[in-house]
């Protein structure tokens, strides 16, 4: 079994169930357009998001991404040091580096330091597009260069008494990828996150992922992870989901459907939401039920009527919708114990 | 390595390349629908092409459909071994049954004698929906019990002095089939036929035959493989192929690798991408040349180095790579058709 790390709530290794992760592609400073994206990823079923922090600005932007998204956010960072720290400092839940592209030992202690002291975890990513030099040894498959490099970070992260951290080694190669991961599943405990790089389109990025990550997950291996399209990335959500369905590593059991919020709520939907969960989570159920929990009458009818049991929030009365049939209008107030008792019945 | 078999002119097992079959969905009655959907299959790639044969009519038709086929023939019978003397005499190239639901013995040597006699090989096909009571012990998996099957009904025809035979044990189960030809590889040298059974819909299949059909090839276990969908069969072959492509076992003609974009890229890359795709298609080559369409600066430059063409976006510049060296820098719409005039000129 691997060590148990959390990037925000979401727990991965341990006993930890396989969790979803995707990457932003929208520009980073434009937080309201990222914010929109987390928003479609989040009812897409991602668990983790990922967001690239090139520049200043973007940092900027990370605060309010942070504080408003319903994801954990994890900051990708390349050779810039300064930014990884001031990342760590708007308040993400993890961080992502290549510690191959950043050059100063001291910077990359101080970033090891900071993360310890907000108590986030680093995923050492490396990459077969960026293996250093000095990892190229002649004699040796890119699947041993990458391990040889990654195995030499994990001990500097160790030696730094540092070890909230996870593991990548994507190659573009399937076959390469899989034999880093089972090479370095054997080598150390720390999770791992899997992900084919550049995999390319819908159709020939859905199939490589489905061969790397899915004969990883199918013997065992693998904690978190990316399926990379060059596409919108809510459609990574969904190969990424059916993968672990194939795999029996995906149990439906209740699923909540909620809305991610916006202007047009009326009620507190996050909590309602929060609060439900809670309670779900100690009844027991063999059934896949599907509960749409909807802040307002703009999507909420439609999403609450695709789902076993659903409920839209109106400025003064929940609908609660079976089955998709509406079978009763109450007071906001009362509806939350309406839903579990449903869910009990059913 | 397995034993050599020939189903027509394609060679299996030994050293043959891994070899694509597909199965029609006309009515094998209707020979002119069957044989036009046949050689929609061909052009697609096909290689081996199974047809249903339920019926007497269906005998009759099978003739006129070996004669005008662009590809051999298998036979697929189940519970009437009359019909498959009868299919053997039309001319197949081979027959795919399941001994376990032939249940005369005398007729199953006269299957093997008759197959014998015309040169052809069989597929020995156990399913996981069809297993005989006799092999569903407790206490053994059904991965196991699929395998028991099978031994028991090789040695039959080994008894028979027949061994021109080749082995599926399809699941729709994938973590099951994936035992379970892992097991069978191990225990005999006939070549191996993989697929999933009722894989699903063109999104579900997809990735279901992904995981089951690419995770053995990667372990270099299989020699031909069906992709199944509920989908048209030419659909099939577009998935087997890129299984085969993304697994380095089928010459690749033209490969794009480009990342999934995020925050990083300065240009519209999915676009870009996409209208390359579209040139790409239209340009006939026999070499196989590797690009690589990167949108920044991080992974860029070395998956761009690793490919025979590549391109790395910077915020202003295309950075132009050929096998690994750079040799231009443009305007980034230029780039495109540089691209395309490099491929040409390849």
């Amino acid at each position: 079994m691997k060590r148990e790390i959390y990037v925000g709530r979401v727990g991965i290794g341990g006993n930890h169930p396989v969790s979803i992760q995707s990457m932003t592609t929208t520009d980073t400073r434009d937080y309201s357009s990222t914010l929109a994206q987390i928003k479609r990823l989040y009812i897409a079923g991602c668990e983790i998001v990922r967001v690239a922090v090139p520049d200043q600005e973007s940092v900027i932007s990370l605060k309010t991404i942070v504080s408003e998204s319903p994801l954990p956010i994890i900051a990708d960072i390349h050779f810039n040091p300064d930014l990884a720290l001031k990342s760590i400092k708007a308040g993400i839940d993890g961080i992502r580096i290549n510690p191959g592209n950043i050059s100063s030992i001291s910077k990359l202690s101080k970033i090891i330091k900071t993360a310890s002291q907000h108590n986030i975890p680093i995923r050492i990513g490396v990459n077969s597009g960026s293996i250093e030099k000095k990892y190229q040894k002649s004699g040796k498959t890119r699947a041993e260069m990458m391990v040889d490099s990654v195995m030499d970070k994990i001990k500097f992260f160790e030696d730094s008494g540092f070890c909230n951290i996870k593991i990548s080694l994507k190659s573009s190669d399937v076959k390469e990828t899989i034999k880093a991961y089972r090479m370095i599943d054997n080598l150390c405990d720390y999770p791992l996150h899997l992900g084919i790089t550049e995999a390319g389109t819908i159709f020939s990025g859905t199939i490589k992922s489905s061969i790397g990550i899915g004969s990883l997950l199918a013997d065992g291996i693998g904690n978190t992870i990316r399926v990379s399209l060059t596409d919108d990335p809510v459609k990574e959500i969904r190969v990424a989901e059916e993968i672990l369905k194939v795999l029996g590593l995906k149990e439906k059991g209740i699923e909540i459907i909620s809305c991610p919020t916006c202007a047009r709520v009326s009620v507190d939907l996050i909590n309602i939401v929060k609060k439900f969960e809670e309670r779900l989570s100690k009844i027991k159920t063999d059934k896949n039920i599907k509960i749409a929990i909807m802040g307002c009458e703009v999507n909420g009818p439609g999403e609450a009527k695709d789902a076993d049991i659903g409920i839209a929030f109106s400025k003064s009365k929940a609908y609660i919708f079976k089955k998709g049939k509406l079978i009763d209008k109450l007071n906001p107030e009362n509806s939350l114990e309406k839903l579990i008792n449903m869910v009990i019945e059913s």
